[in-house]
């Protein structure tokens, strides 16, 4: 695995909820220049209201981040729980306290258990190790099934830069924002504003998926860089920092809970981004193109309802043209319906073609089928 | 059972999919003041396109509905067909083509089996029946599990009117103009303008409920009132109109596919309409609420999600009020958590109130919860 120059980090088990890991810092030995992109909910978890006061100066130098707990409507003492955290990390790590980006994810509603949490912060300084990443990737699981990396290596002036990317997500997912978590990494130095590429990024990555359609109060999207590799160029940087944020974007929807199927779609010949954005998400959220997908079921009607649903996007229905797997399926006969559920039933990696002939944007949305899985694991989350 | 005067019916099993009933016919001997409130998917089926025009002079003599196919996105052979129901429905009962309103619910995409249907049009004036209308609620039904009846009676100048209502409906339910199908006779006379009334009523009942988020192609309200009754008060007429909408719109929602538990939400103290119905919504369209409530999870921080997800109407957190069948559950401690997770395994119907402190407007909206039952179903619908 490539790392990033100059972060060092480790994730472990401080006993939040159970044996897994659970609690994480990755620290950069040289201050970093960071953006941030959060959850557009009007509830933010106080972590996030947090964090976005430690960016507004563009520097970060740490993240600490808790699974099991999301630190969200816990009212002003769980802002105050969640400076705390930072006090205690900055004190061991001897950096500015405002140098530190907290994150929690996990249930609503519930106090941290601050009793086992601060002692891990003053702790930090002795574990952490260098590179090391994969243990924070697991120490942010939630719900995931798997930790969620990817990496990309550029040229620099000093030989090569490395951008190292990690995300956990897999239920309460429709970021408007970001996505729920994603830390990434680079010891590249990056030229001028770093905001500007990262939302750019993040609206075509981690605001292009959607699992359930449901906005969490936790996300966010952090990159850090501390130039210890020499300077890039920015268009470089900018493609490799977009296939990381699309590789974890597509690892998250894939892993949405109880999936079995990763659902792509296309939209064609679009007028603008947002037709494409609301057509695009309309198809992956609705439940009744979810549940035939996960069953193979040849229903294509469903798709042509879930366009016609986007009320204020009216598009003409004769030029409208639907494909799976590069199939046409509008007006389907007999045998176009064998065929199309064949494909649903072979594959779990599901293609859409939706062509709109309105104009000439074409975006790409991701989502994941709807099975009995995720009912399960919804229906006993908190108990 | 009360039936109004005047209407004759039937519903039969004409063989479109399987042995159950799929076809119905309901006729007034007098024509009617007829209004109808249809669907805003932006791809209507060809029966709503050829209902508008049939509706357009207020006036109605016979409805004819077939189940197991909707007649959608049939292009313009669909809306020929439809245009021939019509026509041969009119020559069996002598009556003008444009006063019969066609209806037809079921997959979308495939073309009507004429070759049965229209004989069955031909031999409708012979199979009517005065009343009989409990055969043409079970002839609609695709998935829903039993049929959908409200009936009411009003004082009217000739002694007393009937109110009859049905309806069917179990998925891809959230009406922004009406329900699935559902159709409101009546032999009282009323004055001046029908729409209106109707159009008001379906905005408290029908547009407030929601099963799975999906618009569908086909939902049509209509009213038929012959008259011969008498004269009634228009008020009294209203609020009798009112009550059946909200009863079958709640018997629409409590019957949603898989459902186990009618959710009521009532957002108190709201701003205006647009906020309450935004957050209503909100709440019963999210799937981590509904699987929750499923399982009897006291996982009440997703309510807080679901308000904080509609961007555009920021709520003051700690203003924000949370019940569940009156028990107060925001900051809930452990006590309250058991007492909610009881509440919630115990009743099949669960009341949740919302006060956003925001202004005085209050609504209620009606949905159900997600379960296993309701994946099963949608995975295997056409095959």
């Amino acid at each position: 695995m490539d790392y990033p120059k100059g972060f060092l980090s480790f994730g472990t088990n401080i006993g939040i909820k159970d044996k897994t890991k659970d609690f994480g810092v990755i620290y950069s030995e040289k201050p970093c220049k960071a953006a941030a992109v959060f959850t557009k909910n009007n509830f933010p978890g106080a972590p996030v209201i947090v964090g976005k006061e430690h960016i507004r100066d563009g520097v970060l130098q740490a993240v600490v981040i808790n699974s099991k707990n999301s630190n969200v409507a816990t009212g002003e003492k769980g802002i105050s729980n969640s400076r705390q955290i930072c006090s205690e990390i900055a004190k061991s790590l001897g950096i500015a306290e405002t140098s530190v980006l907290p994150s929690s994810t996990g249930v609503i509603g519930v106090p941290l258990p601050m009793q086992v949490i601060l002692p891990a912060c003053a702790q930090a300084k002795s574990n952490l190790k260098p590179g090391n990443l994969e243990e924070v990737a697991e120490a942010i699981m939630t719900t995931d099934t798997r930790r969620k990396i990817s990496v990309r290596k550029i040229k620099s002036s000093n030989g090569e830069a490395v951008i190292f990317g990690m995300a956990k997500g897999a239920g309460m997912i429709e970021p408007n924002m970001a996505t729920m978590l994603s830390y990434i990494l680079t010891d590249a130095q990056i030229e001028g504003e770093v905001y500007p590429i990262l939302k750019d990024c993040a609206d075509l990555s981690f605001n292009c998926i959607t699992i359930d359609s449901d906005t969490s109060t936790s996300d966010t999207v952090v990159l850090l860089s501390n130039g210890l590799a020499g300077s890039v160029n920015a268009n470089e940087f900018k493609s490799a920092l977009l296939e990381i944020c699309t590789d974890l974007a597509k690892e998250v929807a894939r892993d949405g809970e109880g999936a079995t199927k990763l659902i792509e779609v296309r939209i064609k010949k679009s007028k603008d981004e947002s037709q494409a954005r609301k057509i695009g998400k309309s198809i992956l959220n609705s439940p009744l193109i979810k549940t035939a997908i996960y069953g193979g079921d040849p229903n294509w009607g469903r798709l042509v309802m879930a366009v016609g649903k986007v009320f204020d996007e009216p598009i003409p229905f004769d030029s409208l043209e639907i494909y799976f797997g590069g199939l046409p399926v509008k007006g389907a006969d007999t045998e176009t319906l064998k065929k199309l559920s064949e494909y649903l039933k072979k594959n779990s990696e599901i293609f859409v073609d939706v062509v709109l002939n309105t104009g000439n944007k074409e975006m790409v949305f991701w989502g994941c089928d709807l099975t009995e899985g995720y009912v399960k694991e919804n229906a006993y989350y908190t108990t």
